[in-house]
């Protein structure tokens, strides 16, 4: 988007007939490009070498350029990455409501979201071509292809017996010992033998549920909930009891309290502290603790599903629930599936005191993991090729959050409510109250345009009118105008909608 | 072991001193050799061409030779493959005794196994150094090391993203097209959609029990009986009501039959059909056709594990019991792991008529498995590569179980019982009634060698003076010598047990 600019350099002796002083005269053109849509929201701005090159001047000129821009509100610097066009604060929309506490969804309930959600597949497999706005990773480019394919072949070459020599039951040692060594930066401190590698964080999840359920028991989960994990409650013959959970701070504790007090056929409570999907709130330090001590105190399995910790925009990403058990109350699992390599079925499991239990589980349902995945991760996680891996994809997923924010406060109709996820790659919207999630998911499919209905985040049908939408897989100006069509659509299916 | 023969050619000149003709005089030098172990039951002959060369001797004298040994009972021919000094009848052993089918084993229990085989493995990680014949697949060198780690360079290069973009839910496309064209073999007609990857062959007996019991129901199984089957079982909350299964044909009939009337709560039948695990016995086809039949009839899933049905030895391998289903009442499991590679963890599943349940567990359960194992496998199966291969492990397999054979014979103790295997890696041994598996168990790791005691192969402890040996995963030589070690241990503790 920025060619247009970038390719037509304005040499400053043109410029400089101009009354106004050279750095201003440069920040106006910007202001110009930024205003007409030339540079859009997210857009980086040319280096300030570029910027020096390009408009033949010195770098005090430089830099008082963007501090003109910056001061009005136009560009935001960001550590290490240059500077970018600002995003139209996403305020433009109100925030999404704070769930009432008090509103425990009626009675724990046996799950039946499968048929739904096959009937939801079955519907977006007819429409191959549209754009996916619904799916659950991010783009390709964002993820480290070349280096993986490159430890892969060396992994190959070094130790030819990869594929026919059988590996350990619970996994690779060599990535089990850096993986204990990289958790305690999550604050959790265990071994190399505390953690068992599973075909991905769904496995863990799974094998969770089961070292602590029995067919007929009720679960407590987040709503919204990720519907994965209710297709393994409904799998499981369990039933879910839905917890109201914030928008900004996550799984509301006190209503948790209140449901273990009335609900003593809890057996398990499975929650998504860091980047919640769909909501993408993190929880506060303080109420990650107070969670912990309610099971704990309560004496109820705390299932931890951690898969987007390092995603979390921050320079530090927070710590997982792990980090305050301390008698072996919470089991943690996650994954590399979002964070490194959707191709790559990689997560792990430290199972609190049910660790043993779930190693014999693990091993009765599927043995241990392929050995070939794991040690082309372990050589990747050696190095510091994951860190920087890690900050090229936030940045990335930054840059698609703030243009796809953007897009949405532009063009969403009046009564759509949104709060910005603290990172990741989902956004959670609230459409006017009249506008059926199941209906505008059909007719943004005959759009060419793939979101997910909010019909299938709940067991109990409480997300009839919202939608969760996924920074695009592919080129970013597409998914601008494709949201742009959707915030009309909304708007369409308000206007005809009966009111109710 | 014949390198001294090899190594020393014997000039026919010196022969032909003699009075014999000199294809006699050749003849009877390798039947010394036999006779005082240079050359042992299994050994290799040499080719006629390179017996021609070393003797210095015509096609003619060559093949009249090998005519003496062979009218002598001393070698055998094998299609393909050459001459090889014949095995020791295994004769010299009364086969195992066959089952009462009228003894179905008491009641349906839930399954408890998990500790003793939990003790087991501990026990046996204590002597790291052990010859292990108590694994489960063959020895590394059987398996095509190179070839799969160049066919999955190949891949690699080819699909750079294998490893960054996820793969289809039910497994990769043309890795399930091969598949379906080669399930011909096996007499099952199913197209590539009829087709779900696991994680291994376990992975999909686990989810053919989920998705056809509750926990608490009763599952009729074969006896003995695979103790990872015992462990599923465990893990799922089943019970288990053990069959009598014949060493030589299997599974019995009428016994089931009679359990199926008797045990109303019998919700699903599992069955491994071809070299039953650990008998090695194959189902006649009349007795397939009858078992399929039976379950049909009384509305009960039958559930097939099927992973060693290409390791028979034979010409042409056996047909699966899918082979006779006509209405979806046969589950059929099966992998490649003992085939082909046992470091990937590559199976398939069709459910027959409770394939889209299935499908649902998996997706629910772990996903779809990872793409590169598939695409090096799809590559593999592409080519006559498997076929070779295929060929090459069962006469590596024959060797080593000929070899096993004879020393089993030549050194167990009275009273031992044993039918030789039709193909595969595992002896399943009646050692004398006096000598508790248990106990030697213990005693053998003790002496430095690792077998399966018969008590993991039952959940209703009947097979407490059996052992499974396999076939050795190192040196045939070291392996000769300790299965003779094991048959002075069993001959020691028979002498010395107290006679029960």
């Amino acid at each position: 988007m920025t060619e247009s600019i970038l390719k037509r350099p304005q040499p400053s002796s043109e410029l400089s007939a101009n009354s106004q002083p050279l750095y201003r005269q440069l920040a106006d053109q910007y202001r110009r490009a930024i205003s007409n849509g030339v540079l859009r929201p997210g857009d980086r701005m040319p280096s300030m070498r570029t910027f020096m090159q390009r408009h033949g001047v010195s770098l005090a000129t430089a830099t008082e350029s963007y501090r003109v821009l910056e001061r009005a509100a136009l560009i935001d610097a960001r550590p290490r990455a240059g500077y970018f066009v600002r995003v139209a604060p996403a305020a433009a929309l109100p925030a999404a409501a704070e769930p009432d506490p008090a509103v425990v969804a009626g009675t724990a309930q046996f799950v039946g979201i499968h048929s739904a959600i096959s009937t939801l597949v079955s519907t977006y497999q007819r429409y191959p071509q549209a754009l996916n706005l619904g799916g659950a990773t991010a783009s390709p480019d964002l993820y480290p292809t070349d280096a993986l394919q490159k430890a892969a072949l060396r992994a190959l070459r070094a130790r030819p017996t990869l594929l026919t020599a059988a590996g350990p039951d619970q996994g690779d040692p060599a990535l089990r010992a850096i993986i204990a060594r990289r958790a305690l930066e999550a604050g959790i401190q265990i071994g190399a033998d505390d953690i068992i590698m599973t075909h991905g964080g769904i496995e863990a999840v799974n094998l969770a549920l089961r070292a602590v359920t029995q067919p007929g028991d009720t679960v407590a989960v987040e709503s919204p909930c990720f519907f994965g994990l209710l297709q393994a409650l409904e799998s499981l013959g369990l039933r879910a009891l839905e917890i109201p959970t914030s928008p900004s701070t996550g799984l509301a504790i006190e209503a948790l309290a209140f449901a273990l007090q009335t609900h003593p056929d809890i057996k398990a409570v499975v929650v998504v502290p860091n980047l919640q999907n769909p909501l993408g709130s993190v929880m506060p330090d303080a109420h990650k603790a107070s969670l912990v001590e309610l099971c704990a105190r309560a004496g109820i399995p705390l299932i931890e599903d951690d898969p987007y910790r390092e995603l979390v925009d921050a320079v530090a990403p927070p710590r997982s629930l792990k980090a305050w058990d301390t008698d072996g109350t919470v089991i943690h699992c996650t994954s590399f599936n979002k964070t490194l390599a959707p191709g790559m079925r990689v997560g792990w499991i430290n199972g609190g005191r049910w660790h043993p239990r779930i190693g014999m589980l693990k091993f009765a349902q599927s043995r241990h993991n392929e050995q070939l995945s794991q040690v082309v991760l372990a050589g990747f996680l050696e190095t510091s090729a994951y860190e920087r891996h890690l900050r090229r994809l936030r940045d990335g997923l930054r840059l698609q959050r703030e243009r796809m924010a953007a897009a949405v406060a532009a063009s969403f109709p009046d009564g759509t409510r949104f709060t910005p996820p603290r990172g990741g790659l989902f956004f959670w919207i609230e459409l006017p109250r009249e506008v059926s999630s199941a209906a505008f998911f059909e007719a943004a499919l005959d759009d060419g345009i793939r979101v997910m209905p909010g019909t299938v985040f709940s067991n109990a049908g409480r997300f009839d009118h919202f939608i969760r939408l996924s920074c695009p897989s592919t080129d970013l100006g597409r998914a601008d105008e494709a949201v742009r069509r959707l915030g009309r659509l909304a708007g369409r299916m308000a206007a005809h909608a009966p009111k109710r």
